[in-house]
């Protein structure tokens, strides 16, 4: 089986990207566009109105609808979708981070969907998208790569469910990246981001079967480039260096790049666990990944401790001869890293207490009621899950 | 200015890939094919018949035309614009390397152009492209990169010139990379590859102003498994991983990643005095470049030592501390290894002795009858050129 690769996502990266709006949407021939966006921040810092001047110069006509909360919401996508088609939407531009660009992208499969079900039917695996309005990006936060991925995950209130779809009919036309954009970011949200890009690196390196030096070097740069950066990023916000290089990193991270050769899937098992504690406590996609992966790290380790120990490079760790001595000291490194930007390495620290009832619910929608099992680097049943969401207490 | 990175190409990596041929013309509609490919190999070992049969249990009808030269030619490539402009062609297949691929992507330029003028106006700028039919590939050889490149590098038999077309409009809709395909290839060939997507990873190192961390990191990893995996292959040319390696770093090295956020430009005035040196003495490619790559590291390096001293890293060497004496490590270290997969770091080995006539004539065709300079690390004009050709020598 071929690894395949699929990036069409245009990119500017570097000042002033979001003045190349208009120009981008000419290109595409969009019609009418919905302006989605999430805080009213846009709007009173003017980049909202840079972007809608663009669009008045051209004449090409648009909406906005704002909103979006983190783990968006699927009640604003359902009324999103009856409005982009009342209006004849056909184009949806993203100003905004992950959450943002996700709900923009549920949207635009919601628009194209001919049978006009319901869209969370998408996300449930129900149905599969079969097609997909356009969709391009003014990004703001560098975290989850969604401007140029395949994937969009959203959330229900209705059984508190955070769920993914993925395929490559969502990934954008376009991403616009000016680092500036970003300079205004908090720095618990730039350390939320940069442990996102740094686990979509993560669980794209624990991939089953044999490993593909090329990409596995790309990943250890990728990595240290981001921790490096990360750093940079809170103790400076606006160095624009930092925030250039987080921001690119995160569209890489998650892209496929770092998967090409590795049999092109990743583990995700730390990802679909965090996906059940946001669903149910709404904690921050970032922080929620931390809390959970070194644990996982120590739970699966043995199924290939040199996997972990080669992680050391990402640090500068020399070695010691021991695969398992160098697995624990790499992961106790990650540990050590994520505590240094201020994410937790435990669910204690996260400020959630699941109790044991919460933890076997957690591990029970997990593993879909029974309907799957999880991970890919070890594959992981609802006792394993348990054990792992106990351990991270 | 923001840096752009555009490519849409579907990438498919690994065994079997080229039996995805139908599925993806299929995916793209195709409706006449022509398959564009060099020398009769491919009809012996049986690769185009297993072209063809997904082909015909499609019912995608389709003309074959070989005889593509190493440096094409535009004589053939017209031939073949008439050809599928009578056929009416609306795909091309190129089945090779990057001579066929380069050669598809001008057939494809012609038969798109409404005015029906001559194709190798494109190459010498007295047009710009505005419209391409697509073009998917097979690839045989990992070389030039050309299956993801925006780039088309032709060669007209009068003038004894070389020249390049760059747009975005010639990236190939698919490449479908099967590291088997490339076990025959001979070992020289295989170093002349080598040779090539490094000089295509350093061509973009050398650019003109500030630098870019991540991608630094990204380039040096680069070179470091194509120098690794070069040698590999050249021990065994059935080594599937080694193959692998180099398959998808030719495609990495020349699709723009590595220039993304260094001003999206490289220096390429090695490029352009192989292009010379090709026209007149129609020398292989790689070995062209390696003939005069460390001449000109010598020549322009004073204009940032440290940026040469950071390639060390490549292979490894240590810091002395003078970014100069460091500088001078990396350059030896790039020559020796260049000499090690047997390629030359002279014009002497090379095995052509230019006089000082031909040298003027080189270097005068080199700023096109003065017209331009090259390079952007450093640039150079008529007498720098003349200079590192002499000292080549």
């Amino acid at each position: 089986m071929a690894d395949c690769l699929c990036t069409p996502t245009r990119v500017l990266l570097g000042r002033g990207a979001e003045d190349s709006l208009g120009e981008e949407l000419r290109k595409e021939g969009a019609g009418k566009v919905l302006i989605h966006y999430g805080s009213r921040r846009i709007v009173e810092n003017g980049l909202m109105k840079r972007a809608t001047d663009q669009l008045d110069a051209l004449g090409i006509p648009y909406i906005a609808l704002g909103g979006v909360q983190p783990n968006p919401r699927v009640a604003l996508i359902r009324e999103a979708i009856e409005l982009g088609r009342k209006e004849g939407v056909d184009f949806i531009v993203a100003i905004g981070g992950g959450s943002v660009i996700d709900s923009a992208k549920a949207i635009a499969y919601g628009i194209a969907d001919r049978s006009c079900g319901d869209v969370w039917d998408f996300y449930t695996k129900a149905r599969t998208p079969e097609a997909s309005i356009p969709v391009g990006v003014i990004l703001t936060l560098a975290a989850t790569g969604s401007e140029m991925s395949d994937s969009s995950v959203i959330s229900n209130d209705e059984g508190q469910l955070k769920r993914g779809c993925n395929s490559d009919l969502c990934r954008p036309r376009f991403a616009l990246l000016d680092p500036e954009l970003t300079y205004t970011v908090s720095p618990y949200q730039t350390s939320c981001g940069t442990a996102d890009m740094m686990m979509h690196t993560l669980e794209r390196f624990f991939h089953p079967g044999p490993s593909f030096s090329l990409t596995d070097d790309l990943a250890i740069s990728l990595l240290r480039n981001i921790a490096e950066n990360g750093l940079k990023a809170l103790e400076d916000g606006e160095d624009y260096e930092a925030r250039k290089n987080l921001m690119w990193a995160s569209s890489l991270a998650h892209n496929g790049l770092v998967q090409m050769g590795n049999g092109g899937r990743g583990d995700w098992a730390c990802h679909q666990m965090e996906h059940e504690l946001s669903g149910m406590f709404d904690v921050a996609h970032g922080a929620g990944l931390t809390a959970i992966w070194s644990t996982w790290a120590r739970y699966v380790c043995s199924a290939d401790p040199a996997r972990f120990a080669l992680l050391g490079e990402v640090f500068g760790l020399s070695r010691t001869g021991s695969d398992t001595e160098d697995a624990e000291s790499a992961i106790n490194a990650f540990e050590d890293y994520f505590r240094r930007i201020g994410m937790p390495v435990n669910l204690h620290e996260l400020g959630i207490t699941p109790s044991d009832e919460e933890i076997d619910l957690l591990a029970e929608k997990a593993v879909f009621f029974g309907k799957r099992k999880i991970g890919a680097f070890r594959i992981l049943g609802k006792e394993d899950i348990k054990e792992i969401y106990s351990a991270a207490r």
